[in-house]
């Protein structure tokens, strides 16, 4: 506790004496190895209690503060409607929200939303009465749900800058995204249950295979089926997504459950008995 | 911004000096009386700036602290899955986030996070290319949305006390509910563009005269319908309300949007060209 108290202290101290500039630098742009090396030194407490802490402290030391109203968008209330659906068609974040962003996504508070989600999920499941007779599947997203690009969005802005499907599609390609372990949790859960996963893509065909290797390395295995968008697919996800589940359905699976970072992931009856939305600040797919 | 920063400094001091005890006392009971007085001392900007500060340094004074994910639940990750959906069927807010839920509520969080909807549901309407035949109508929740019940709920814990309908039907009648000054922008933003509002409540029809009056009261007129619940209806908010919109197409009105802020507001064919959702982390109808 003391150790914190002193954080807390030497952050007011830095913020009273250095310049602003320095704060904007210095939380503009967390790269991945600054937030490693971080996090390394901090346990795990006091990492989620800094990052809210520099948020708070933000507004006080910024010449406005990309939090006050007069400032642009108030990036917490921003991010807040888009997780409420309020907020739709957006191409980027709000360039203003940038640090706000990377903090969110690098710090505690993502991993604690997404926990808070996975938990009721995984309360929701435990509390089915299944059939048992292996037609009950469990329906996941993939990108920013089962495995994470936040080393690719961390390199380009955290959505503040325009989607760029060349350099996305090369990315995915190296195979080297990482597992969201609240997810991986309920995936494990749910197989142990007797749920069958169903992963339910918008990456496309081509990318079966390494999404698949990719899947594996990250400790993912055991599920029923890999749908990914045809080559070629024109039309909205709302309506690839909301079609495959029809097509589930009238195989004779069952959809028990439903969880993705995007409402087009959740959206389009059948959506699945119960559905699940996880935080994704960093982009918007309709 | 010096002033924030000696009040920041103050807080580290007080927080490094003082016992947790008398923070956990002074920040989860937070009566309108100390939030009023706080409120008059302090400038709109601090107040904002103020609030999530608090909500900050608990974690790093409390000896646990309720945002810390060993004692229970972290209340913005709560709040989160409220909002998005993911939390649902609660009945009370959880006792530990009495004075985050307090805070958020009384504090510049809350409305600044309304404010942001709002901003988005203007600019849609006045994005809309509109018939101006007289049967393009917006349907408003009233409870939490028209009208707020704030001075009730900070009387009652905030959500933290089971919903007594005794004593809230008994301050429904007294009348003196106090606009919600966002909503109220935009019903009058859309009677000016010549979309009808059209009211559509859970409150049931011996509190029409009532409910009419607080409205008119508080700045609400020009209304084409206040639709109430029966007396004696039985039956989900969701199919009530639902039924009410479906009744209103029949009648050819075009519902070009619906804002309210429970989810049982919005969902439930037909919904309304587009709805939005205000936040509300005090109370949940299912």
């Amino acid at each position: 506790m003391a150790k914190l108290v002193a954080l807390l202290v030497a952050l007011v101290a830095a913020a009273g004496s250095s310049s602003c500039a320095a704060w904007e630098l210095s939380i503009r742009m967390p790269t991945a190895r600054a937030v490693e090396e971080a996090a390394a030194r901090l346990d795990d407490e006091i990492r989620d209690a800094a990052a809210p802490l520099i948020h708070a402290l933000r507004p006080l030391v910024g010449s406005a503060g990309e939090l006050g109203r007069r400032a642009g968008v108030p990036c917490d209330s921003w991010r807040l409607a888009v997780e409420a659906y309020n907020k739709r068609d957006w191409k980027t974040v709000p360039a203003s929200c940038e640090g706000y962003v990377g903090h969110y996504m690098l710090g505690g508070h993502y991993r604690r939303d997404s926990r808070v989600v996975v938990d009721e999920a995984v309360a929701y499941a435990e509390g089915l009465e299944l059939a048992g007779n292996g037609r009950e599947v469990w329906v996941f997203d993939i990108d920013e749900t089962s495995l994470s690009n936040l080393p690719y969005y961390a390199e380009h802005g955290f959505g503040t800058e325009p989607f760029n499907a060349t350099s996305f599609n090369a990315y995915v390609m190296e195979g080297s995204a990482v597992a969201l372990p609240e997810t991986r949790r309920l995936f494990r859960k749910l197989v142990s249950l007797g749920v069958k996963p169903v992963f339910l893509t918008g990456r496309s065909e081509d990318q079966r295979a390494i999404t698949s290797a990719n899947l594996r390395r990250q400790g993912y295995s055991g599920w029923e089926k890999l749908l990914l968008k045809p080559i070629g697919f024109k039309g909205t996800a709302i309506g690839f997504k909301s079609g495959e589940r029809r097509k589930l359905q009238d195989a004779g699976y069952v959809i028990v459950g439903n969880i993705g970072d995007q409402w087009s992931d959740i959206l389009g009856a059948p959506e699945g008995a119960r559905t699940f939305k996880l935080p994704d600040p960093m982009y918007y797919i309709g």
